[in-house]
């Protein structure tokens, strides 16, 4: 319902000019633009592609560094059981509707939002109908098929073209493909990364020396299929993704987080599950530690990675943002809990970081606890028991119920079938064999379903036709079997992990964060567009000017960039024959935050000017002096305000914040 | 021909140990082996992962950063028009054939070449036909698809059953996918990275200020189909490319590179074209000047490249390891250029870097001058011009054929093809308009075609029924055309830039180095691998242990560690109840270059001592120390021979270089 709710925003009004921009210079463009381009489909330029990098290093820094995280890289291409375990094939859709004439498709629940917010709303005069649109709007995340079909027949929901849409049926979102010469490997495109943790998830236990809790990471591509991508950059068929499945024992204790305590007072906006169905879309500032004694919160490791986002949203430059928010007030993201209708059957609770955009509020990180679902499922499809084992403090004396056979009896009984009816029994759980006992007792016999042994002299001379041999039905007699309950002494028992998933969308907090760092500031002559991002994020932290093209620059220029690039802080060198002001503007317009002008006076007495982007201000610094500031401003160890403070103010050029026409 | 000539080589006596280690330790193992893993396919385990990363960063420095590339990110999905320009959809394929009875497929030129090495040749006495088998291992590569089919009967190949196999025919090894829930959009997953940088030349071009020459760079994801992917992680289904187009000017002199002196007395291994056509393959050690002044490479910008990718790889860790040749003076990979046959018909000249493996040379990079090839393919089929405009010195005055029309004439005897008809001459080119020219006067009319003008009032009605105009013949009378010759006074010129390729297959690269890092040493009791990896490519610098699991030792690690974050050296805190010897042993199997140890001397007098990787020698260090000298050691700006020097040597611990058993 991302469209529909939107109150009307000051991001939505300067889009255009953001994106004219971004094309402009080439911070991202449509891909394949020469051959018609493609849609949901982008490339990153020079300043878009180290934008990238510079959130990726920061998420890194920020999750896997801090939290010891094993990083891992895992293949994009997919072979079908995989998917089909984790429930991607079945159900990783989305539900379409076809324009009855044109046959154009549509994605039925932006379609229906699309619709109503547009055309149906602004004609409506009637309140009570009026309200239903909106509540239509409102709930359509939540809606079943057969109620998206009715919500649309309800709305008299048409095409952009005026003509009928069929009922809406499920579009599955995956890239398929073939994998091999002889098509014989179905395959597809992941459509997350997270897949790829879990099925190396013993490998990865046995890299964290066996014990809980531990964290997995991964970063990478993924795609998905839109079906009619048109949110710019929000919607993508290919994008990058950066996913944590935290481990943690089943319990509530295995649930606890070490750390928690760093995030126990941080407060976060929260739209709860309760506020969107009872209550209106209230967002409540709260901290997490109370969220999680009230209820709100499931557990420890689910708020200590909705704090840990907050933070890493903030850091991003998300926190000088407020004022972009729907109303003053507010934060630039919330954390917006799932409704019961919305989440899967084994969640235990879903939050989503969202961000709010010229489009409203946009899903940007999703973390979840998913329990022991996608563990339990690869255990179950593939066979490998993906299971932690746990040492008991004490060793404990449990009963278990043992079977004992008359096995020559019972292979005498049930000729072929004894040896596999056995091995099914002595298989089972102790649940299952008190079940089995009771049979046995009630009936005299206990039925199972086996497969015979399979014919081994016939299978190994013709092993193309030897089939299968099909399970049946066999009765095991009360007569051939005992049955005892024995104390055993265990020192441990093994258990499927629960997970704990938080899952970044990298290109939508990219876009995101550029949406709320563009601003205009009016000159002289003309309005300047700058895109004020935070130095971590900036794709160069700075840009290093000769005054003019003289060649007397040349030494000084050099030995700046030297000297910066031994502390590790990227420039970029803008030595086209521009006057300042004009290559200034060009600086701020990609989010450059700092520009180092060297001119006459640095020769004289080896001085050169630093700018920063947001104040247009300047200081003088001894050229010695200059890479380490640099280095201390980008990573925030010294506010500008301080370095003002500490070196002398050199005045503006004239033509900077005016600038000639581009 | 990889496997054919391979001498017998100490790297394939290792690769099964080196394999169970990097398998044991997670550096990195097949994916989905839980579903029983799919050929070709490959995950990096974090030590693998983060090994990959710092590969990468050394790329990024060297190539990106050093040479002011524009680096940026493309897609991996790729429509079909994108790779039928390419050439891709037409000729991205290799032979092969079917084992007639079991239909299995197999890579025609690999199974000649195994074939021959591994049943032929060892069976075969007559000299004669030993010097013909290996003949056509030597020539597999340049051979057509009916030269292959000839070689395969000669060779007597059948398939690992014994079977007959089929004529050869070739496969796309691309991996096709749709686009779009219509499935109207065909697609497939690029096959290499640098059609992204093509298709984008244009926004490239206008980044870069419009000048000539420049470089743009990406690194990502690529996609092969491989037939029947063998060779460990030498032949993976999917796998990084990082790639450079460097665009010239088409002349000679555009092909002069303002660096090239750094170069020109780098002395290369080169396996030149005539070598191998003529002389066997025998590689000569040559400086690049010389082999250019020679007129063996090309050009400077090729061999600038060539050079820059020498030191790449020696930079990687390479240069250490010439032991590891064929044969002991040998150089660890070489420069072979294409032979003709191999190279493509546009191509000036092309070298491959390649590696000496367990495989036997094995290439890992290409470094190919393409001429125009590619932005005159993507300029032709996409119909957008991607040329750069060059501006000459001095203006020049030239000639120009021009025609005159009587367009009301014109008119009435054409009637709707007038218009399109003069549109379509005053388009040509100068040498078309010469010769129309000779023909008006020859013939008295030319003939040319064109569409009719589009009815515009019926399209506009009702644009579906509308139907795009067909071409046709119109003749264009003398008596309607004047020609004249008028001179020009012209700035400058548009024109099709020339590329120059260097393309790095970052996977083989690393799976390179880790078999030249690989080496068992004798213990006591036991022989203990290690991977001697350069620090630049290690997956973490220093490794960080408390002597024993004592309490005591937890503030000196935090202090330590912290230290070392502060100054960007990764570390691997092992706190787990194993013996130090252990403890080394096992940082020294993935490679890490110095251990840290805390020990109860630290808590006394505030040192640690500090192991390298090789010598298993130690010295103790000041804490306020260590990270900076860790630093050092690990950039290489200290050497550990000066750090003995400097520092107390501490006496190794009885456990080290001995260790109990894993």
């Amino acid at each position: 319902a991302e469209a529909a709710n939107a109150p009307k925003n000051v991001l939505a009004d300067q889009r255009r000019s953001l994106e004219d921009l971004l094309k402009r210079r080439f911070v991202v463009g449509q891909a394949f633009e020469i051959y018609g381009g493609v849609a949901g489909l982008f490339d990153y330029g020079p300043p878009g592609a180290a934008m990238k990098d510079a959130l990726i290093s920061l998420w890194r820094q920020h999750f896997i560094l801090e939290e010891g995280l094993l990083e891992i890289e895992c293949t994009c291409l997919t072979p079908d059981p995989v998917l089909r375990a984790s429930g991607h094939v079945e159900r990783f859709t989305d539900f379409m509707v076809r324009d009855t004439v044109t046959h154009e498709c549509y994605r039925a629940d932006k379609l229906l939002a699309e619709h109503v917010t547009a055309r149906a709303l602004p004609n409506e005069t009637n309140p009570t109908r009026k309200a239903r649109l909106e509540q239509l709007v409102h709930d359509v995340d939540t809606y079943s098929q057969t109620e998206l079909g009715a919500a649309l027949k309800e709305a008299g929901v048409v095409s952009d073209a005026g003509n009928q849409v069929s009922e809406p049926f499920p579009f599955n979102l995956m890239f398929a493909t073939q994998i091999g010469p002889s098509g014989l490997i179905p395959g597809f495109l992941r459509p997350e990364t997270a897949q790829g943790i879990f099925v190396n998830f013993r490998r990865l236990l046995d890299y964290a020396g066996g014990k809980l809790p531990f964290g997995a990471a991964t970063i990478g591509q993924a795609f998905r299929n839109e079906i009619a991508p048109r949110s710019g950059l929000l919607r993508v068929r290919e994008f990058t993704l950066a996913e944590i499945e935290f481990f943690v024992h089943p319990s509530r204790e295995g649930r606890h987080h070490s750390k928690f305590g760093s995030i126990r007072d941080l407060k976060v906006p929260l739209l709860t599950k309760k506020a969107q169905e009872t209550e209106g879309d209230d967002t409540v500032i709260m901290a997490i530690g109370d969220a999680i004694s009230q209820g709100i919160i499931d557990n420890e490791t689910l708020g200590y990675f909705i704090g840990r986002t907050a933070l890493f949203l903030k850091a991003a430059g998300l926190a000088d943002s407020r004022t972009h928010g729907p109303t003053p007030q507010d934060s630039a993201f919330r954390f917006r809990q799932h409704r019961s209708t919305e989440m899967a059957h084994y969640a235990n609770d879903c939050w989503d970081a969202e961000i709010w955009t010229s489009y409203g509020w946009v899903e940007c990180v999703g973390i979840a606890d998913r329990s022991c679902f996608d563990l339990g499922r690869h255990s179950e499809k593939s066979g490998s028991e993906l299971v932690a084992y746990e040492r008991f403090d004490e060793p404990k004396d449990i009963e278990v119920t043992v079977f004992k056979f008359d096995r020559q009896g019972l292979g005498m009984a049930l000729k072929k079938l004894a040896k596999p009816a056995i091995e099914f029994l002595e298989a089972t759980s102790d649940d299952a064999r008190k079940a089995y006992a009771a049979e046995l007792e009630s009936k005299g016999f206990i039925t199972i379903r086996v497969k015979p042994e399979a014919d081994k002299k016939k299978k190994k001379d013709d092993p193309e036709s030897a089939e299968e041999p099909q399970e049946v039905d066999v009765q095991v007699p009360k007569q051939y079997v005992t049955i005892a309950t024995e104390t055993k002494r265990i020192h441990g028992q093994t258990f499927t992990p629960s997970v704990i998933e938080p899952s970044f969308g990298l290109g939508r907090i990219l876009y995101s964060l550029l949406e709320h760092a563009y601003y205009v500031r009016g000159g002289e002559d003309e309005a300047r567009a700058v895109l004020s991002l935070s130095p971590l994020i900036a794709p160069y932290k700075v840009a290093l000017l000769p005054l003019s093209a003289n060649d007397a620059f040349s030494a000084i220029l050099g030995e700046i960039r030297r000297s910066l690039s031994a502390v590790g802080v990227s420039c970029k060198v803008d030595d086209s024959g521009s006057s300042v002001g004009r290559r200034y503007a060009r600086s701020d317009e990609i989010g450059i935050p700092f520009a180092v002008t060297v001119d006459f006076q640095s020769i004289e007495n080896r001085t050169a000017t630093i700018r920063e982007r947001d104040t247009c201000t300047q200081i003088r610094v001894p050229i010695a002096e200059i890479a380490k500031l640099c280095y201390d401003l980008s990573n925030g160890n010294v506010m500008w305000a301080d370095a003002r403070a500490t070196y002398p103010e050199q005045q503006q050029s004239a033509s900077d914040s005016v600038g000639r026409k581009e």
